[in-house]
């Protein structure tokens, strides 16, 4: 890039990054981390004290995708109230030749396409090839993204869908009939009897999925948990299952590992980074019976990468403003 | 403000903030600091094992003055031979009732100014009313900027001046004169015998000043300690004063007082926070012999403070300039 910042405002980011390229740079990343190229840097969050909000920053460096930053997020309740989005991320981006700010680009809609990615990646790499029933476990607005990248990855013709807000589900239902699914609102066991592959994203804080109602070679991809106390399967899930994640620092700590692991079920050792799978340095998958599943904490430097192909994309095709400091 | 983002260049920062400004918003915000209405997050600071670099964050939120933010920041030893200043920095605040991205401001000459404020308020608040000689321990770029702030402080006359490389005092010696004050090369000892107030600004990893240098009644502004190692003064110093600093969890851990604390010559307990003093909490200096010794470690709230002045006045001004994201 040449001299000056790049503006990238949330709606170019819309148009310039799709579910596929995001995919592509979620992807690298995750491999970049399990190789060691790329690291994320501890994780701030803070309870500011004022407005109800919480506040923070993720950040890291992909030496291999050369990409330097940080995520500036946080959650403000009463903004829904003013018109406004309640999350509000921005993401920065600078030159590690020079540290110099090098692109500012709006992370709302990168955040959703990014947690997305994150769960179509281990769905590429772990379901069984045949997965024809897709499970939705939650029906906020993040699932329609989730739902939308999961069925690029197989054959799907079918979503079974649970959220414990039934009234939110129709909307969830629209989505699946656009891309010409079926879709049954079903409880959560059936929706484990029938399901080949599911992602859970709620703010749950219990187990929604037992053990006992999961069938074997489901692969399952929880993308809810992202803070001590959260929770959304069964320990004993994981304890049954081959457990992969994006970061395993984050996966025992703040993922859903924190359960199964605090209580002894399974140890730090016995998580893979999905990255391993995507070098080629793990198998993945061994068998049509195993169960698999996928902790998917999110990380900062997935915010790097979406953010970085929107500054490229957007430069090129002449939707970005670039202004100088 | 209204809608938008306000961008704030290096130029317009160097307008519309002097020092003045710059002693009125630290002063501000440590005494917000002392009261708990400002708080400094933990600090991110990496190196990221490319271009030998090292990057980082200070952030927090100062509910007194509605200030909430970061300044992320980093060292590019390598830029100098581009043309570029090794230290970059860039400051960004949000609106603390929504999240959103308020202003992006230059952080350069702000990070020289709220750091030269930080030794001016100790110096207002602790030298001596009749302090006449100022010595400078260190010549480097940010050491002007010091000098600059003390000067408003106390009707000094003269300057000793004692740097590791001689060969750049004469550089300062140009700016006392330009303030219409003496100036004077000297060893370390001859600057403990003649002032009343003395600046570090060093990047020195052992002591450069002797307890038994120093005079009854002097007051020392530690400026260049900023990291676990760094070293400015003997730790003899630190038992012999009554100490104060911005943030005592700093101080003890990467500040000045890290030495003194960690051999057991002093505890956390006898450092007192200048926010106490400002607020009147603390009498601050107690009689006219009193060594006082200010442990300026650098907190990211003295950045939000001088960055909200700059994007203030540059707005006021008509010297911002505003995007919409």
């Amino acid at each position: 890039m040449t001299d000056g910042l790049l503006i990238v405002g949330e709606d170019v980011c819309a148009e310039v990054v799709n579910s596929a390229d995001a995919f592509k740079a979620v992807e690298a990343v995750f491999g970049a981390m399990a190789k060691g190229d790329a690291y994320n840097f501890p994780v701030i969050r803070e309870a500011i004290g004022y407005a109800d909000a919480l506040y923070g920053f993720k950040s890291g460096f992909d030496k291999a995708g050369k990409t330097l930053g940080l995520k500036s997020g946080g959650y403000w309740p009463g903004n829904m109230e003013k018109g406004l989005t309640n999350h509000q991320s921005t993401i920065f981006l600078f030159d590690p030749d020079t540290g110099m700010l090098q692109a500012l680009v709006g992370g709302n809609y990168l955040t959703a396409v990014r947690t997305a990615a994150s769960s179509s990646v281990s769905i590429a790499h772990l379901a069984r090839r045949d997965a024809k029933v897709l499970g939705m476990v939650g029906a906020g607005h993040q699932s329609a993204f989730q739902l939308r990248a999961a069925v690029e990855q197989r054959d799907f013709e079918k979503v079974v869908a649970w959220n414990p807000h039934p009234e939110m589900l129709p909307r969830l239902g629209e989505v699946a009939k656009e891309l010409g699914l079926e879709f049954e609102a079903v409880t959560q066991e059936e929706l484990g009897a029938q399901a080949d592959v599911i992602i859970t994203i709620t703010s749950a804080f219990e187990p929604l999925l037992m053990k006992s109602w999961i069938k074997p070679g489901t692969h399952i991809a929880c993308m809810g948990t992202d803070t001590k106390g959260k929770q959304e399967v069964d320990p004993e899930l994981l304890a049954a299952a081959t457990v992969f994640t994006d970061e395993i620092a984050q996966s025992v700590s703040i993922g859903e590992a924190q359960h199964a692991v605090g209580s002894g079920l399974i140890s730090e050792d016995d998580i893979t980074p999905v990255g391993a799978v995507i070098n080629g340095d793990h198998p993945g998958r061994s068998s049509d019976d195993q169960i698999t599943l996928f902790d998917g904490t999110g990380v900062g430097l997935q915010d790097l990468a979406v953010a970085s192909v929107a500054a490229e994309q957007a430069e090129k095709q002449g939707k970005a403003t670039r202004i100088s400091l």
